[in-house]
Formats: C-alpha cells, sequence, structure tokens
C-alpha cells in the first residue's frame, strides 16, 4: 500500500523525505558505525545532533540570543504545571485567555499554584472567534499573560497582529499546533512552548523557547526536572534526552529549510487552508464553525457534513479513498482536516476532491 | 563502515535485527500507508502497539495483573520527585539505601518532600559493595524503602537474593540499568522505574510498574503530569505519550521474548560478564574496583589500567578497533564497559582480546 494523506491532529504526517532519510541512516548513522538511537548522550556525534537542532530552530524563527532553547519532556501538559511554577514567583498571579481546550487546560493547571484569573474568553460562543485583543486588559502586577496560540480543537489562531498588548509583562504562548507555521516575533513573547508532535517531529519532545531573564528560582517545591534552570544550566542535557526524538526534528528543520524557512512555508500553508476553507464556504452541504474568518487556524480545519450520521460516513469513505484521520474531536463532533506543514498541498487538494465527490453522491 | 561495538552506559546499543526492523517499517507500516510516528496515539493502530507493548512487558517480568504498568516522559530523575510526591502521602516518612550516584540523586530529591533517612549506604568504601540487606533495618511507619537496583557508575547490583527485607513496606527500585537483565520478583517490589535508553530501547520512555494499591492521592500540590494516577486512569493516554519510543521498545521486548526471555538473557548476561571479570581478575595489569565480587553489575563493569594515562591511551586505541564509548565515568575515572542485553557476546569477546594485544604492547 501506498502512503496515503493523514490528517490527524497530533501526532501527525511528516515529510516523506525525512521519513526517507531517517530510513536511510537508522542503522547506521553517517559512518559512526551506531545508530543515532544508541548514542551516548554525552558523545561528540550526538553532540553536534543537539546543537545543530538549536541553531536550526534558532535561525528558522529568528530566535534572538537572549532566549534559551529547551529540549524537555512530558509534553505541553508538563508545561502547563512548569509555567506557574518558574515564573508565578514575583507576585503570584498570571492572566489567562481562554480561547479552547487546552488553554482551558493550562488555566486549570496554573489556578493550583495562584492567584489566576481569565483576563478575556470566548466560551461564549463555543470557542469559535479569538477576542480582539486590543479591547483586553489585564490586572496589575501579574508575573505573565498566557494563551494558547493555536486552538487545535476548535479551529481558530491568534493572528499574529492579534496579540495580547502586555507592555512589560512577559507573554507566555502554547504554539504546540501552529509553531513554525507562520511568521510570530519572538521578541513578542517571554516563553513559547510546544510538542513537537505537530510540526516539529514525532512525540515525546518539549521545545521551550525562554527568554532568560525569565529563568529565576521556582516556587518552592518544585521538582528539580520541572525547573527551568535545571535544564538551561545543561543546555538540556542535565539527564538524558528524548535523543532520536531531537534528530528526527533537527531532520524536519532542515527539510522546512531547503524549503524556503517559515515565511516561505506560510505562504504554502495559507494556500492550503484557502483551498479547502473556499470550497467549505461556496458550499451549502459543508460548513465552518468558525465564521470569524481572520481567526481561522491555518492548521486544524473543523467542519460538518448536514448532519451527524453523514459525518460518519464521510470518515468512513474518505478512509477507504486515503484520505484518513478526519474525525472531528469529541467536544465539537463533525470532521477536522489537520493540514501542518508536512501536509502536501495535493492532500488538501485531494481532499477538496473527494468532499466534492461525497457532496455530490449524498447531497 | 560496518557497525561498531558500544560500549555506552547509555543511550546504548541496539539489537541490529530490531533496528534493521525499524528501518524497513520506518516510512510505511505494515501496511497503514504511514510511519508509527505519524500516527494519532488515539488510532487502532497505535493502541495495538501501546497494548502489545504492555503485554510484553507484564509477560516477560511475569507481572501480575495488580500491578499497572504506566508509559512516561521525563526519564528515572522524574520519577525521583514522583515517588515521594505519590508515596510518602501516609506518613511522610521513607527510608533510602545509598549504593551509588543515582541512589544519591533519588535521595536528595525526595528529602524535599518528607522525612527521609539514609538506611546503609556503601559510601565508606566508595560504592564499590552491596550492604548485606539482611542486617539492615528500618524506621517505622515509614512509607516507602528505595533502592537503586544497579548502580552504572559504580558497577554493583543488588542480588535478586539479596533485596531489603521491608515486610509491609513496599520496596521502590530505580531499575534503569538492569531490568530485564536478569530474574528479580516483580513481587517483591511496590514499585520499579527505569528508562528505557539502557534495556528496552531509544531515549525518552520511562517504564513504572506499580501496584495498583499505592496508585492514590499525592502531596498536594503535585503537578497534574507527575501524579501516578492521571495516568493510570487513562492507560498512559492521559496526554500523547512517546509512540515512536514505544514502538521501538516493543521491537526490542519481541527480540528479548524470540531469545528465550528474561531468563535465557539472564544466562548469556552472566556468560558475558564472567568473559570479561574472568580476564580482568586473572590479569595483573587491569583491576576491578569491586572487590565484592557477588555483588558485581552484570550490565556496567568498571576496570582501570595501571594509570590515567594508559586509561586514556586505551580508550584511543580501542576506537580505532571498533570498540567505542569506554571512558569511564568522572566520578571513578579509569574505564568502563557497558554491555547491556543487546551487547552480544561476540563484542565482549572483542573487548577481550582488545584488552589482551594492549596489556601486551603496554605493561
Amino acid at each position: 500500500m501506498e502512503r496515503v494523506y493523514n490528517f490527524s491532529a497530533g501526532p501527525a504526517m511528516l515529510p516523506e523525505a525525512v521519513l526517507e532519510e531517517a530510513a536511510r541512516e537508522l542503522v547506521n548513522y553517517k559512518g559512526t558505525g551506531m545508530s543515532v538511537m544508541e548514542m551516548s548522550h554525552r558523545s561528540s556525534s550526538y553532540d553536534q545532533i543537539h546543537q545543530d537542532t538549536q541553531d536550526l530552530l534558532r535561525e528558522l524563527m529568528n530566535i534572538p540570543d537572549h532566549y534559551e532553547i529547551l529540549f524537555l519532556q512530558g509534553g505541553a501538559s508538563t508545561q502547563f504545571a512548569m509555567v506557574p511554577l518558574n515564573l508565578m514567583t514575583q507576585h503570584g498571579k498570571a492572566d489567562y485567555i481562554l480561547t479552547g481546550n487546552w488553554a482551558k487546560k493550562a488555566y486549570d493547571e496554573a489556578v493550583r499554584y495562584g492567584d489566576v484569573a481569565i483576563a478575556a474568553s470566548s466560551k461564549d460562543a463555543n470557542f469559535t472567534y479569538i477576542p480582539n485583543m486590543a479591547e483586553v486588559t489585564f490586572r496589575d502586577e501579574i508575573d505573565y499573560v498566557h494563551i494558547c496560540s493555536n486552538n487545535t480543537i476548535y479551529g481558530t489562531r491568534f493572528r499574529p497582529d492579534n496579540l495580547p498588548q502586555t507592555g512589560d509583562v512577559p507573554l507566555v504562548a502554547d504554539m504546540s499546533s501552529n509553531i513554525l507555521s507562520e511568521v510570530y516575533d519572538v521578541n513578542d513573547f517571554g516563553l513559547i512552548y510546544a510538542g513537537a508532535q505537530k510540526n516539529m517531529g514525532p512525540a515525546g519532545l518539549t521545545v521551550v523557547i525562554i527568554d532568560k531573564a525569565l529563568i529565576q528560582e521556582p516556587q518552592p517545591s518544585t521538582p528539580t526536572m520541572l525547573t527551568y534552570k535545571t535544564h538551561a544550566d545543561k543546555n538540556s542535557l542535565y539527564n538524558t534526552p528524548p535523543t532520536y526524538t531531537i534528530y528526527m526534528t533537527k531532520l524536519v528543520l532542515e527539510w522546512l529549510k531547503d524549503l524556503g524557512g517559515v515565511e516561505a512555508m506560510a505562504k504554502i500553508n495559507q494556500e492550503k487552508a484557502d483551498l479547502l476553507y473556499d470550497f467549505i464556504d461556496q458550499s451549502d452541504f459543508y460548513r465552518s464553525a468558525v465564521t470569524a474568518k481572520d481567526d481561522r487556524s491555518l492548521m486544524n480545519i473543523p467542519f460538518l457534513t448536514p448532519n451527524a450520521d453523514l459525518d460518519a460516513q464521510f470518515v468512513k469513505e474518505a478512509a477507504i479513498n486515503g484520505l484518513h484521520t478526519l474525525k472531528g474531536h469529541r467536544n465539537v463532533g463533525g470532521l477536522r482536516a489537520s493540514i501542518y506543514n508536512a501536509m502536501p498541498i495535493e492532500g488538501v487538494q485531494a481532499l477538496v476532491n473527494f468532499m466534492d465527490t461525497f457532496e455530490k453522491n449524498h447531497r
């Protein structure tokens, strides 16, 4: 069987060229006589991979030198605790913006560690839009403001020109599902975190980009491994990092660089998203719940057929046609196409073609 | 270049047959049209891998049904906090046995979360032996006793017949560097944890085997992700697990099962260790710091030449001869051969042959 188009929300498609390269050098990496999986994390061969991955990410995202890049484990879910434990230390206060499920989970964990308030929310319309940040204000003396930049389940995202205006207060973003997909200015953030398994590599790596000024003593009783300083002091080699996952991320970043970097990728992503949104919008069979068009995610596109039975039928028939994992998240139902960086435009075109046929057969 | 013998303490060698199988199915796993790296952790294809890996480990280690097998992230270092946070909840007390560097690290983290005492230590002889457990007693009303079953740096291990006699008190073991290498009775333990990157797979997975009776409310303010209950309730799918690393572990466990299981592996490991120890002991050029022969590790074998210059020379010449990563840990100096399950006996024989030649050339 040939490779399929996989619309999974994560773990998700990786570039085929990257997988082929990984397969070629899996048993014996560049004449070292061993797999990357087998290398000591203290060896010079691995060290080069570690450093190259950091350098590539710094270059691709234009990360200034006063930010540290950390390679951690435990997913964004672990960051939900690490962020308050490490950052909510001066005032014991933080403001969160709720635009979906993951933003809410981050908030729920943070309230356990301090005085946390909701500065804005789009719950009133089932998270189908992003509040206008020009109108959002924050409390005095807070340690940070937290957002989830892209809402995987509801299909919305903070446009780079609609970020919270936090002044001197650090802005923290969970960018798990849209990091490297369009150009954000890292200078707008104090801390960015992202699980690798959507736009960077396999599951098991969490990238943290943190302003060095924020690397301070955490709340007392914070586990050593949940302290940013532990990892920053040792260049993410305090203990054994997920070496192979970092290597895979390096290959993906090289692929992205060869393709022209984030700006070029953003253009392609916009084309891919337009293709699908335009088709949905012109149809009276399919519809998007996200009516705030400017806030639509370029990565996760939920949509609906006229009823739940047809949704289920769609998932089934699509899979037979090589279009996989299109079922919507249980919170919203319907369908969802996740079209991360590695999804080729041919995959989106194939989906649109299938949608067209399905509509004709079932309307 | 051919594959080399890699004596790294971890990440370490993986069976070549496993690497070849992984390479073959990396781009397209068993006709699914996608890589395991790309599979949704909620998909049936991945679910089968997840379940198979658990089942294989349960079979190989004879894990009774009243133990839960968890797939976590963050390495043994994260367990150093999770164990006290989750288990030191009834009496707020635990006893630790210090037999090396990692046991000490576990202790250092635990003292932050309760009343922790050292029940026994081999620090008096630079950790070159394991105290006789028949003579070790514990405090009353403690929540658990903690050991590190194999000391990667110092080259000692708790024999299965020299475990702490803790009665009703749960015994907790960091088995990172000798899990699956010889037969331990899981019933002797309340909790076993192990990083995968020595005997199970690539770095980035931590296996926890825990008596279900110990899965309780943790200390207040324990991060959700550092709570065993979080993961046990969701079969280690609370958030995205390190799916590919789990898959690699499955392949290694299948290899181990095909080879005859842990008992057969233990016999081979004993042969491999005997080959090297016998050579060291008969030599008046090389020596082992671990004079307590019964306590010697089967996995990590530190040894010394007559002086530090020759040690350095040895590492250099060995590498030229395809024998890699033989430098001792900075805490003890000298040399170290880590001969985990995946190191073939041919590798140990090649090392002994080289040692013989080196001795003749440099004595």
